[in-house]
């Protein structure tokens, strides 16, 4: 890896740039742990199951938006697109998603990620189609479990040079993505149709993790701490854009436009922020959801109800405000002008990504 | 935390005040992770759950084995009994044990650990006495997946202050045992009756983790690498002894001693070294094994003939000379005559742990 300086790139250069060696960090990172495995002395052919299960996931694309706003506010905070630091920092934020799709995948039961079978599904499909012993679901579960296992200590392998203020970020964003996980799955089971509690779980889940903390940890190893008022003003309000995002998507979009199974929310009575307002809104949505039960409610009932009582206007008339409060932060922030335009930019394809 | 340093008290002393300051470290660290949680902005009731399913694990007791190998590695190779340092490196260790026994335990759909019902069991029971929707199996490894995963998050943030060659053996330390635990799946599914691949299993889930990596984790923080070598001849050996007495404990101990079902790998098909021996010994085992088919094998028929066919006594036997070579590993190394004792001690108990 080479730590050489250029001159400096215009801003969109810089950002491609860093983004390319993030792609070949996260190649070369991942080839080296499989080659270590199938290496004597601890040569075991089965051992690089975990690693291309998560190798498998990580090149078959993504949005990459992590590692994309690690990397801007790595660049717009004055660190140098040839800085090692900041390719290590994208590459495990996207490891660190890889572990979260695959155990969220679990708890969902979720078929599909990114076009394929998820981790579970393909290898509990494996156990039945070799006749294995054991239950096949245990089985497929359990390498997932482990492959996620494994892409966060790969993940966390690529954080050797982060600063003491970069470690305690590192340390936040994974916790609160663990702890907001584990109360979105407690409300979909206890069915709380709570506005207030459905946006929680949305800035831990979505708000922090996705934007924030990623930015922020961009401009805390280029030793920027004074961007965080506004990097946070502006992940907040773009993460839950992101997040009502996802759930219009999930309600009303398409699985091949996704590559993952859209309606699973809905079906899984998730208690999502599009459906809390729905529910706030209107009796005969609190109806459906409170008869639910364990059969689930009718989710082709429950989408006609999100169209006719205003509900998706109303989503996308409050993801339009957050938007503006995003476009708002950049503007006041002390960053380069062209920075400000790539981050509004970036702000309008991660609210308005279906369009 | 204090740093001061007093007059070095003997080896025993040093050690036993390490340990004490761990547990502290543990409750203080488990204590502050929930505070944070319940006090506002961040606060929601619910949010503690994980953390205290992870505290109610490390709190219900354990051997503390890692823990205390690693602080005797650290003391013996002339670290201070006041070091912050080792306290956090032998907390992380208890952490990230934690971490992968609740995960485990999912993976051997395991109902009791320290004498409790494990996570998973736990939360799917008050699934479903909650009469909670969807499936309480799910819902209750759901729990156990992000409480696995947060054990991991607070395991790692004690490691901020780790030298680079530590921050590389931590890193290895839970490679292995992650792809060890994948690669006993796998063998159990596939019912590979093979002893040098039921060996390679125990010296990876075992050999290193829970003796040699934390052993050169503690000499590595207190700058020894020369200590490598002894701690890894004595570990491999000592973690292999360790582990064959797990195997006989699980086949022949009773419940009420090791607060954890026995006979879970016997009934599993787990291809331990225990059983894998008997199966290169007696046809009758070879049989019985090769018939087990889904149902599993007849785990009592098993143990008659796995003491019949001697390979009870044959493994104790092979138990003694581990035992032997850790002794002399130890005997050799460049280190205090009352850490020869208190290493050599350790090893009786570690291997012999049923007297």
């Amino acid at each position: 890896m080479t730590t050489q300086t250029h001159e400096p790139p215009i801003a969109q250069e810089a950002l491609d740039h860093v983004l390319d060696r993030v792609e070949l960090r996260l190649q070369d990172h991942l080839g080296r742990e499989r080659a270590q495995w199938t290496s004597a002395p601890t040569g075991q052919a089965s051992a690089v199951v975990p690693i291309d299960a998560v190798a498998d996931l990580v090149h078959a694309g993504g949005k990459r938006l992590r590692p994309a706003f690690c990397a801007s506010g790595f660049l717009c905070a004055g660190g140098g697109p040839d800085d090692p630091v900041i390719v290590d920092a994208a590459a495990a934020l996207e490891l660190l998603h890889a572990f979260a799709l695959i155990h969220d995948d679990v708890l969902d039961a979720s078929p599909l990620r990114r076009g394929r079978p998820t981790v579970h599904e393909r290898y509990a499909a494996e156990h039945r189609a070799r006749g294995w012993r054991g239950e096949s679901r245990r089985f497929g579960e359990g390498v997932a479990i482990l492959a996620g296992d494994l892409a966060y200590v790969l993940a966390d392998t690529l954080t050797a040079d982060f600063t003491p203020p970069a470690r305690e970020l590192w340390g936040e964003l994974r916790t609160e993505m663990i702890i907001g996980q584990f109360v979105d799955i407690r409300s979909a089971a206890a069915a709380s149709a709570d506005l207030p509690l459905a946006r929680w779980i949305a800035v831990c889940k979505s708000g922090h993790y996705t934007i924030h903390r990623p930015l922020a940890l961009g401009a805390a190893l280029a030793g920027r701490p004074d961007l965080a008022p506004a990097f946070e003003e502006y992940g907040v309000a773009l993460g839950e854009a992101f997040q009502l995002r996802d759930d219009l998507i999930d309600a009303f979009g398409t699985s091949e436009s996704t590559g993952k199974p859209v309606g699973l929310d809905v079906d899984q009575h998730k208690m999502t922020p599009l459906i809390a307002v729905a529910v706030e809104r209107d009796a005969r949505v609190r109806a459906l959801v409170a008869e639910g039960g364990d059969g689930g409610w009718d989710a082709g009932r429950l989408r006609e109800l999100l169209a006719e009582t205003g509900v998706r206007a109303e989503i996308e008339a409050h993801i339009d405000r957050l938007v503006k409060r995003a476009h708002g932060a950049i503007a006041r922030a002390p960053i380069g002008e062209s920075w400000r335009r790539i981050l509004t930019d970036m702000a309008d394809r991660v609210a308005y990504r279906d369009r």
